[in-house]
């Protein structure tokens, strides 16, 4: 009547963890400010919604397992036109979420034992993936102070072990904002190639680059083909979280045969959530530029206002919107959960994401929060009053 | 660069292998009466239907890792209604589709190389889920000429070893349409206490029972709360396959406090079809009713229209919508891709399930098929007429 080993002791995704509290928040009546997850609140593209609102079908039926055709010769296009990347509907199957290509990369890649490296803090729920496939994660830490930049190759070679099959990126990066280089990327890559390891790249925030920054994809690598997986999302692109569409796409057709039999166990992914992905594919390209114009001004905005804040630190990320902020405070789930119970300031609080969860190493990031400012502007004015009034209370407590 | 050993080596479902031939075939012109899928042709309530129309929200945003709580709450009163179950919203986790939720109670109750016990024939995607979790399946075999009853319970439970976490069952049978009966339960589940494991139910058909059949949920077994997983979904009641909505029920609050934390890992199921399956549950009896008299209706006719086949046998299933034939043949997958690569009558086929993968133990099934009469009687006639003309020219061929 036990749990398995591989479920117990590991912690539940810090993003999502203090949800009860923010309930019994709200329940009192507080208003709460959601910095915790990357739910924005800007409109899904109008294409997206007209789509379902005349969904043409009257049963909802299974769909193919790799995905709808029409979606993926439309991510085809959308790799031709925007990413400057040519693939074809053979190199892509549609998942559930990004999330579910991230969990099939690594049952497809790793048996129970086997090792991926990943940059520290990281996406937390790769955690709970890697915990899900009995993978262990080999951590190589990036600090702050380096605005978060790739280590230096040495050190994440050190980590390399007979075990070790593949490297795990995600670039723009959830939590820090760090966007890879080429400069980066070819390394990485050649590193992956000597060691004949896959690398698996997380590209789903990749239209939000700001600063002029220009993006470049792992797909432009061809010379890599076989040993690149890339991971896609129409959630954060197009405000279509819920959705739960995303993509694995990977030109070596052995991944992709065997990661289908993984797809075909779930018969689809959801069939009238693809034919509103389709139809997102289809708005203008002032959809995704203003979108991006309006993340790069809360990036302006939010940086300028916690760096306001006595004794918080943090980077200044060029993007996804995303970063990591180091606060006055020993343990920073403490004072979130402080945050919730225990304060609120003109019947409002701020709903934090711990990050030690982000790190593998045991210790890091305490004292740190990952910070979404998927917020309009006024929001996070409001937000961070209250985060610098919470910090002031806390830290003045009694008790 | 090579594959993991959790995937290599096992076959893609048999429901969706062939589907390279049935694309090839319908290419050339020929119509493919699917037999293979559980896909319904019957509509989804048009209340569903009309709720994607009206779907009111301008951001397709995440929602709750447990499930929508309206949702929850309608699960709650349909089985207060429907089957006479109280549960309460803390024992439901919505899950992205049945699948997830199978998937879930394998990673939840075990560890690699722990172990669940299936009578066989089983549904063939559970094969895929214990890859995926690294569980093994150990079978125990039902047959055709005992109209696929449960085995005796001396031969399930000298099956149970240190390792075994769980017996798994899905009534109304996938693939062989048989229903437990109360007995049949009752010493399941005192087995299951005697030896300290999990059952874990899958009733996802649970409307579909013929020949006034009553179907006693598992759930009413009380006594036994806190070592009983169900199993459920919309996609067969309410026709809504592709919605990909299902639940995972447990009294053991544990459990669902555990699984969580997976559900938390993939944020949450799709949006906008849990808030379709919510106006799903607010159909009227008669869409369940009438759904129920078609499927009997079609059972009736096939059977019949089977068993007028020369050389093809099959039981009389009272549940589901599927049962398993045992054709003139010896490798029924060799005759299933015949029929969609080599063969049409009047410009017509049938698709079929080969029925050996729907069995753990070697060289069972080889002669036999899944069917699932999902079309209605018209086609199912035609179907029927494709099959005896195929078997003729398939046993009559000279390559």
């Amino acid at each position: 009547m036990e749990i398995s080993n591989r479920i117990r002791g590991f912690q539940a995704s810090p993003i999502r963890r203090l949800s009860p509290y923010a309930r019994a928040a709200k329940e009192r009546g507080i208003k709460v400010y959601h910095l915790n997850i990357g739910q924005p609140d800007i409109r899904s593209p109008k294409e997206a919604i007209e789509a379902i609102h005349s969904y043409p079908n009257d049963i909802i039926a299974y769909g193919e397992s790799d995905g709808d055709l029409a979606l993926r010769k439309a991510l085809v296009k959308y790799y031709h036109d925007y990413v400057d990347v040519d693939i074809t509907v053979d190199d892509i199957l549609i998942t559930t979420g990004g999330s579910e290509a991230i969990l099939f990369s690594l049952m497809t890649l790793c048996d129970p034992g086997d090792e991926i490296i990943v940059p520290e803090p990281y996406y937390t729920n790769v955690h709970s993936f890697a915990r899900m496939a009995n993978v262990s994660i080999v951590p190589v830490t990036s600090t702050l102070e380096d605005n978060f930049a790739l280590p230096p190759l040495s050190l994440i070679e050190e980590r390399i072990t007979s075990k070790t099959r593949a490297i795990l990126l995600n670039s723009p990066n959830n939590p820090t904002g760090h966007i890879y280089s080429p400069k980066e990327l070819e390394t990485i890559i050649g590193m992956c190639r000597d060691h004949d390891i896959f690398l698996i790249m997380d590209e789903v925030y990749r239209e939000f680059c700001y600063d002029n920054q220009k993006f470049t994809s792992v797909l432009k690598y061809t010379d890599c083909n076989e040993r690149i997986i890339c991971i896609d999302s129409v959630s954060k692109r197009f405000s279509m979280c819920g959705a739960r569409v995303g993509a694995l796409i990977c030109r070596n057709r052995n991944v992709i045969r065997e990661t289908l039999k993984l797809s075909q166990a779930r018969l689809c992914s959801p069939t009238v959530e693809q034919y509103a992905s389709l139809a997102a594919f289809g708005a203008p390209p002032a959809y995704l530029e203003n979108v991006k114009a309006e993340y790069e001004k809360r990036r302006n905005f939010i940086v300028k206002a916690l760096r306001s804040i006595p004794g918080v630190k943090c980077s200044r990320p060029n993007g996804a919107f995303y970063l990591i902020a180091r606060l006055p405070v020993e343990d920073a789930e403490d004072f979130s959960i402080f945050m919730l119970r225990d304060f609120s300031y003109n019947g409002e609080t701020v709903m934090l994401a711990p990050a030690e969860g982000f790190y593998e190493s045991k210790d890091l990031g305490r004292d740190q929060v990952r910070i979404a400012y998927v917020l309009n502007t006024d929001d996070l004015e409001k937000a961070c009053i209250c985060l610098k009034e919470g910090l002031k209370a806390y830290n003045n407590r009694t008790f």
